[in-house]
């Protein structure tokens, strides 16, 4: 049964951006938002019913918070697992289940379950050290070009590495990590999926990620994506199994490859909103903040259909840069129409640090491209001079 | 020059539902919010960087509240007026002015204000006491059927009484008030002005408001109205015409009439965010909370045009229920598609309190109107049994 309780106790693990837009979409059911972070000046700090400054990987600072909630839930994965499990044996409901935050947490975990679970991925070898790499590379050149990527604790893309020859096996991680042939792919996409304590599934259509030529990370993000109506089926129908085969209850985003043969494999999934759904604030009839409410509140899922084509551009604070962040061009971007700023309240800017997004819609795709285009250059983060 | 100022500290006299609807939209832009209410638990208690418990209406409490921000504006008119004066001579900023919230807050001065600027608006005289609502009366019986409105402090249909005939003078109020003829409308429209320090301004399409058949308070809002190009251009056009007039820096929501002969007249107004305008979170590419902040932020005003039809259904207490509230049927909401309820987060439901509301969207009207009715039956905010 649904049942929506206007007492409820939330805490999040995690007071950043994501959390952020978390509490922004739960002010619409006067949701009860308890915070942890470790840092004193997070996003979230004055927005919260509670603010806990503490680190998220100790094990009696998450589950002494853990206590004072009826639910909890993270913003990122990189969390005391230990801890929510022992408040999950007590009974409070965590969501995502800690069972699932394990495997994805640890790209090993996660490349084996795909694997086990017969989900399309790139090939793979688990490593545990470099010399490892160099004998599998040595073994099966034909790996290359390849990717190495640490077990644990990569974010925004720290923690890969690419080996294109053998002479770059000097590149990989001397630790637990993971081989992965690179793929050749035509485009990455990403599909969100919701899913509720009784199963329900909903997924968000297909949507198109341009990553930044240097750094790791979505310059340019385009909902729908240019793709067939087949392949955005297909892709929504394997997140779908993903998210079936973790059995999770909450978001999860999952990223995707279509390969120059027009295959769809899973590149990595996080269990929680994403980057990647942030234009759904504007763009969608509910959104991947109040969709991910619904699913851990075990609530109906809401309708995740487009009212508008849009894109998204992270705002990343300019090379060069670094200390108390101003918005160069905000009022510019104010100026336009259908152009979205939203910023994280980050304090200090540092070079490609996500310091906000912007969401663009329009009707007209061609127009979308262009304005998305104009949005990027008119707006830059820099030092408070 | 527009500038945005990511330091700048705004405070609110209130943090009820449209202080609450103020934050969410300023977390876009990370918005420093202080808040000042008299009621401890008020909505926006746990969102405001600082929350001060105290009354409005104090001068010394407004005073010393104002001298903390930078920025300070209402989500009520009734505030003590004279502590804004002296904190805008002090180079405060203080925008909805003082001086306009004076004339807002005493209906008699509003009244006269429409008829010294020319603005159309229905005949009234004004009265001391009882005694002269009852001579005026005696004098111009042509004047009825009428509505007695008390000069200050009227609020949500509180304060005025509607006067049929001669044997219902001692409903009228004994002391300082306007006399209003009744007007035969057709239609109660609103418009939502914004205006920045520049004297830009920008309009929102014509709303229809159907008001409570007991309750003076919004049952019902279609956005846009059911009037015709020419009705709804002139409405927009009065409305903006009225905030010029005041030289209102902020929102002005302005009231009007269509009467049987299709003439506009104002109604009456207030200088900020509106019940008439809450739809517009969801279904104008601004909305009213956001131009609200960019009007006092002096920032572009944003785009006003409409994603998608809308209906707004204000969510009261159930008659007959008073005490901690309780949402019967949330989930079957939850499971429609389209349909946003925003619940205000007041501990304690009474008989019409205004507990939230709930914006319907549909590109369809018939299919709009049909699913606002389902809409409304089922919802009901009871006491916790």
């Amino acid at each position: 049964m649904h049942t929506f309780n206007p007492t409820t106790r939330i805490g999040i693990l995690g007071g950043g951006q994501l959390g952020l837009m978390l509490i922004q979409a739960g002010i619409d059911w006067n949701l009860i938002v308890h915070i942890l972070d470790p840092d004193a000046e997070a996003p979230c700090r004055h927005l919260a019913t509670s603010f806990t400054q503490g680190s998220l990987t100790d094990y009696d600072t998450v589950y002494q918070f853990g206590q004072q909630v009826d639910v909890l839930t993270i913003e990122i994965e990189r969390v005391n697992v230990d801890a929510l499990e022992a408040l999950e044996r007590e009974g409070k409901r965590v969501f995502p289940q800690p069972s699932v935050i394990r495997i994805i947490q640890d790209k090993r975990a996660q490349k084996q379950f795909y694997r086990d679970h017969n989900l399309p991925t790139a090939d793979f070898m688990l490593t545990e050290n470099r010399d490892d790499v160099a004998q599998a590379l040595a073994a099966s050149p034909d790996f290359l070009p390849a990717f190495h990527k640490l077990g644990r604790d990569g974010y925004d893309g720290r923690g890969v590495q690419r080996v294109a020859s053998v002479d770059d096996v000097e590149k990989a991680f001397d630790a637990p990590g993971v081989l992965e042939k690179a793929v050749d792919f035509e485009k990455e996409l990403a599909v969100i999926v919701a899913r509720n304590e009784q199963g329900q599934t909903a997924t968000f259509p297909t949507v198109e990620m341009v990553f930044h030529p240097e750094q790791n990370l979505v310059e340019y993000l385009f909902a729908p994506a240019a793709i067939s109506e087949t392949v955005d089926r297909q892709a929504q129908e394997i997140a779908r199994k993903t998210a079936e085969a973790f059995g999770i209850v909450g978001l999860l985003a999952v990223e995707l490859f279509l390969t120059k043969d027009q295959q769809i494999i899973v590149n990595e999934v996080a269990p929680r909103p994403h980057n990647s759904g942030h234009h759904t604030i504007r763009a969608n009839v509910t959104s991947q903040f109040e969709q991910h409410w619904r699913a851990i509140l075990n609530l109906p899922l809401g309708d995740t259909a487009i009212l508008s084509p849009a894109a998204m551009i992270n705002l990343l604070g300019e090379p060069g840069h670094s200390g108390p962040a101003r918005y160069e061009g905000m009022e510019a971007l104010l100026a336009m129409s259908g152009v979205f700023p939203f910023l994280y309240g980050k304090k200090i800017t540092r070079p490609f640090r996500k310091m906000g997004h912007i969401t663009v819609i329009s009707s007209d795709l061609e127009q979308l491209r262009a304005k998305a285009e104009t949005v990027k250059e008119s707006i830059k983060v820099k030092n408070d001079e």
